[in-house]
């Protein structure tokens, strides 16, 4: 096995940082040191295969994406990156694992559906990947099914209040399902806009003429997302289930959070750099069609309203627990063109695998977050909520090497036809400029991109069995 | 220098935990390794001087007590243990490092205090030590002598909203001094108690000669912990001075704090062992004198009213985000002695330096709080609250060798003749058992406590000096 | 026409008590004078028709009772009070008014649904009667139907969010009823409970054999109110509708309204006397079959939770605006009955149109509430609540003389063989004692009640077109 | 004794609105009639010996301002108005009962402070007046004085919080008069403003040469306000005094006080016309020296932070009970001139006496409050939280016939040269339009101002003694 040391670097965890060289021996960690490359007398740096310089620069561990969504099947196509681009484009951006979804569709056997996605990932992945679950159909089958799933290492389910007659469970089925949670300790994941309600109002404001991109974001209003979320909390309240609320983007569905959580229950949200850093004025409402670019569900909102600042704020309290990118893309050819002349009929994603940890550490530079928090954010808290840590999200001794060397004298300037590797016509992050630079990204001991080159391969990620949250208080 | 390897433990940190070996060389850790002594082929075991077997053990970063008063002048007499004895007994108990407070008195020079406790501490101690500073007397002088604390090391500050004529700060003086908190960075920390309005009530009680402690805790209502709470709170809103308040032992007052933290305050709160354990029914109001024990300000609270239990839930939440003593020990004799008669001329404390990692450790077998939450409340939070974090409240290369090896498989009988070490003639917690022991105790690199004696010397302890907050958001 | 004079009583409205006399000519109230029987030098008393000596005792405007279910089908059965026998008690207990439910059943035409209620109630009542709108089908004929409710003095109409497959809207539902709402200004009442999430839990608990009337309560949480309470005022928000919430049992659910009222929302809630006096453990908890007789939906809540004293202090507070019955009264035999062995087939429903006057003084009695609050929740507030303030709720010229004498001297045993006058085989009320006593009842001028003897005649009672409420903000 | 009978108009109280003749027997109401002007036959309109018209206008209770400090001594010098002339200008306005402060200065005996008010204000006043007592000294002896408040129709005494070294009370004071409150149920008043912080910042600005108006609203932040308005509650909570908070300008404030009110307490609101229309950015803000026309305390509020809308909305949901005026006029020649380079010397206070009811009644025009509301907010409840309902605040029979004409087809210009008949030389409100106007005012059955006339004369008004507060829960 290979030998890899990392000197001269800041290594920074959730809580601190500090100068000190890590030690890779084949895909595991195996010393964190003090810098100077010598243990007890012995040169490690003349020991080892490789001595990679982080002089001046951090080393964090691999950024986990736990909420994305490749190949996805959705309003009669599907997301257009695979496992394979995907996942190299999220290793170009520094994440070194992600957790897809696979979906049980309506009618279909629990375990069916994650054979296929299983089938969709194999062999394809540059890095290391899990799976939730999405029940499209609760019903006595698949609840006995969620049973199994601890065993498969898928230890997250996820139900949608929104999207009636495609993902969509009522709330005898999502009481159901987290009766369930509760008892094996599956975490509950729950998109969380009601999607009844929101469906008259899209109906109303095509049948009003209203079809541009814009009236996505006025449709899914956020009284919609705000209930949605209070009703999960409640209905989590009532069973006892573990509840990770997905893609907040309504400050007020994060008050009913923070409320939640001072009461005491296990409620956790996750949201996007979407709803940090674009809104519904700005980007949906863009002249003509180009709002589409940026029709994804929940929506972008307005910043007049001040979700934005609040987003950034709960990030900083911990009343947001981590950030996802809900990775989801389609191009506009095709795809998003599908809705030109009714907004519901846009493909809803955005896709963002590949700048998460570049967007969330220009949140550090603009003094939003601290340097801790943005590792806490994007790795170690994703690791905990899901079963990953000690193997994912630290550096420690005994943890995958999944290492991401970032340099803060770098920058990226983010665009289609610049640092873009996903499989897009176009970038949802056109223009954005970081003031950092993804370095070098190791998976499993394994460099796979390194001085602005994807030295990866096809295949080399492997799916990980998740244990239960780590998270739960 | 010497060096020590702790093989086969269980390392714990904030975020969870692994099988690793330590590695310590002369005053502090160099490494942290996979479990099994080797080093890309060398056997560390053999090459260091002494190998501390820690298997089947919890190998933690020694305990911070951020809150004590050793020596303390308090109503005509003193607290009982000199830093001599409390920080034996803290060793004894897997504190390896207390923050102390330093007391301006009126009229005095702010440097002039602070030496004062310098020489009291130096070459006493048996584990190291830092110092908050009591401001007691906020005038011109002492707000341009806090400007040189930082360079001290001495990068907190403490006023009292109670004990008028002794430490009071009125509203003027805490809005000016909390000015200086927000223009320097230290943190301010706040005794929280409406004690001018809490002076009528104790005289009144006296003159209806209820005279017993128990009324002690009936004239420290709630309202006024968290009026003061909340006024203290919004003198940081205005100023901008980060904010930590002591001692927080009433419900309503976590909820004044929970929310400001919502609004993305700085603001922190601090409770002890005392609030999550004992009650005003129980011990305060004890048969006759017995109570005595107890009077501690903030008081003991109810526990028909809920405080104790929504306190630990408030460590679960972080709503609450560290634990420590607030040790002010007294004698019955001679001290406690001195309210027989008149509860208000009962020196307030309670002493608990030695017992708040094991107290805790048992919230860990109860199911309160998690293995790593003990971790955090007690050492890592503190390290980060304190401006200590890197080299104390971790254990990670370059860190002080701080480190308790803590046995869960072991016992510990607390009471006045059992594991009592403190200068004191009772135990506060007298039958309290443990379902956990402190095995081994290390200071920087010495062990001091081992196989239930203590080894360590008069005078290892060192003074640290503090950065500036690293729990900032 | 005939003219009565009511002297020497004490005139109690919302705002405060005097000391006056009130003439009446007809059927309407034509003046309120200054006690003493003359005006300007003319002896009125010896000018009217009839003087009634009201001295030491209260004048009130008679009880508006404005949730009652006569006749109702439900599970089975009906509700076993007529409109003949319903409306003469309700006069018995010093009630001059009820807002009743017609009901439109699934499939069925809301003006349909409207003229059956209409055909069970004409000639039929002792009192004057009105009517709420149930849609129990929110469709696209019924929503246009509703337009034309406020013609045919119609001002409300009710939802339910709980009781699938027979009354229950779904959100899609609910959204366009309630925007109908918005445009009409008819008020939006809603039973706020989750009905499918219930549903489950009543098929789980008689699953385990849990067939106990006390599973009813348990099945129904507070959770399940406080949720659908919410959802109800998301969409209220999100829609612009005024918002009635029936029945409200569960503190919860209260402050929910309370929040949306202080955020400025037209949001309401009723209690009614049930929710305030008995309890989960005292009567649903009874021996056997015995609790069958308080299955009512909300359901009795804990006492131990506190739901009761909540309840009262957020009558005192107007976070609770009214008092109505939910009168819906079952015998045990051969209705209550259903239920045996089985508590989801127990008819839903208490009797107490008859109590509530004297229940809610008894609050005045016991110091839970006011004199004028009395009158208030029973009277005034209701007839602004539902548009019939001028005619209705208060005691001023122009107003219908609807008029109660009550005696704080008298005294009311409520019991089956004492003062019930209900159709019903038992009594809910049972054992209740009652400081006070209806001493006359005058309805739109004619005394029906009067020395304990009903005097009035069937058919009395006419229908009242109402108007939009006059209680919005 | 003269006979008066109102005819034809529209009487308003708090709860509706009717049609009805009113019938006023030398200083009383003797009855409200059904219009028409005939009883049982007899024609009063001719029988009594005066008949005025109120054709299409509203008849009203007269207007109570609970708030006032005629020739108040402060900062120098002393309010501009008289009680002549102020309560002729009060008059003019259709306001027929003021409330004014007599005044305990510091070292004085209570008693004697109030026979000094009642000196100034004996003779002198055009309609009736009231006194609450503010206590500048609380010790022993006044403590004991407020004892006999109540026999002297005294109930309810203010403390301020703010202005330290003048009117300031400690919070051992005021929780020592809260007791004496809650023993005798005198309302508390408070001035809620935290004065020993604030008086740091004025004297910061000041230094910083900040010296213009606009900083008197920096100084006064609302930080300052909300925390002293919390500190009161809390202080009321933990005796059990009712609590009144005077002149609530801050939305965080009103928070405070809701969240107080939905928890049981008796604690409640007033906010003035100038709270709910200007603002720190117009009108304090204005050029040069200009904005010392609008210093006041609590000072105008930002409306980029929203507390003009927030105040209207707690109007509406009552959140704020009352509305007053706070009268204390200054001319800015030789008065507000005072504060010329020097904000803090800037006498405070507003003259808005003469325009409330005007002002309150342009909130119906726009739809900010109903016509009842209205009513309600600046008569009924002035005089229920007062104890003088019965006798004002309320058209009934027994009510002294304190009685406003308003003619709502009417308009009224107000301006210094336009209806101002305050001893100003300037008008705050300058160039506000009405759509309304004060007709015919009457006092105790004597018309005081009619016809755009005063004909009133000085020494008609009484002092009234009042009960206890009617409006406690």
């Amino acid at each position: 096995m290979t030998t890899t040391l990392i000197t001269g670097g800041t290594v920074v965890t959730a809580t601190g940082r500090s100068a000190a060289d890590v030690l890779v021996d084949g895909e595991v960690i195996v010393a964190v040191l003090a810098p100077g490359s010598t243990l007890l007398g012995s040169d490690l740096a003349r020991t080892v295969d490789t001595v990679i310089d982080a002089t001046g620069k951090y080393v964090i561990p691999g950024g986990i994406d736990a909420h994305t969504h490749m190949e996805l099947p959705f309003g009669g196509t599907a997301a257009s990156d695979t496992f394979e681009t995907g996942t190299r484009a999220a290793a170009w951006g520094g994440t070194t694992m992600i957790i897809d979804f696979a979906v049980q569709t309506y009618g279909q056997q629990v375990m069916d559906g994650l054979a296929t996605w299983h089938d969709k990932a194999r062999g394809n992945c540059a890095i290391d990947y899990g799976f939730h679950q999405i029940i499209g159909d609760v019903n006595a089958d698949s609840l006995k099914a969620m049973d199994g799933l601890v065993d498969e290492g898928i230890t997250s389910f996820k139900l949608f209040m929104a999207y009636p007659g495609v993902f969509y469970s009522d709330d005898a089925q999502i009481l159901r399902a987290m009766q369930t949670s509760a008892e094996t300790g599956l975490m509950t994941m729950m998109h969380a806009e009601n999607g009844p309600a929101i469906d008259v109002l899209v109906e109303q404001l095509l049948a009003q003429g209203k079809t541009d991109p814009y009236y996505h974001g006025i449709a899914r209003a956020w009284q919609m997302e705000e209930e949605a979320t209070h009703r999960a909390i409640m209905l989590a309240n009532l069973t006892g289930a573990p509840l990770y609320v997905v893609h907040v983007s309504a400050k007020q569905a994060v008050e009913q959070l923070a409320a939640a959580r001072d009461n005491g229950q296990n409620v956790f949200g996750e949201t996007c750099p979407q709803y940090l850093y674009l809104s519904l004025e700005e980007q949906l409402g863009a002249p003509g069609f180009e709002g589409a670019k940026w029709v994804c569900s929940t929506p972008l909102r307005s910043r007049a309203e001040g979700h934005q600042d609040h987003m950034w704020q709960s990030l900083r309290t911990n009343d947001i627990q981590m950030v996802s990118t809900d990775h989801c893309p389609f191009c506009m050819k095709d795809q998003k063109e599908l809705g030109l002349g009714d907004f519901s009929k846009i493909p809803n994603g955005i896709g963002s695998v590949e700048h998460r940890m570049d967007l969330m550490y220009q949140g550090v530079v603009t003094g939003q977050i601290t340097l801790e928090r943005w590792v806490e954010i994007t790795s170690t808290t994703p690791a905990r909520m899901f079963g990953l840590y000690g193997k994912k999200g630290v550096i420690a001794p005994g943890a995958d090497a999944d290492i991401v060397i970032y340099d803060p004298n770098g920058h990226t300037s983010i665009g289609y036809d610049k640092t873009h590797h996903m499989n897009m016509d176009h970038s949802a992050w056109e223009g954005f400029e970081i003031d950092g630079h993804v370095d070098t990204v190791m998976s499993r001991g394994t460099v796979v991109v390194d001085d602005n080159a994807y030295v990866g391969t096809k295949g080399h990620g492997q799916f990980v069995k998740r244990d239960l949250s780590q998270y739960l208080i």
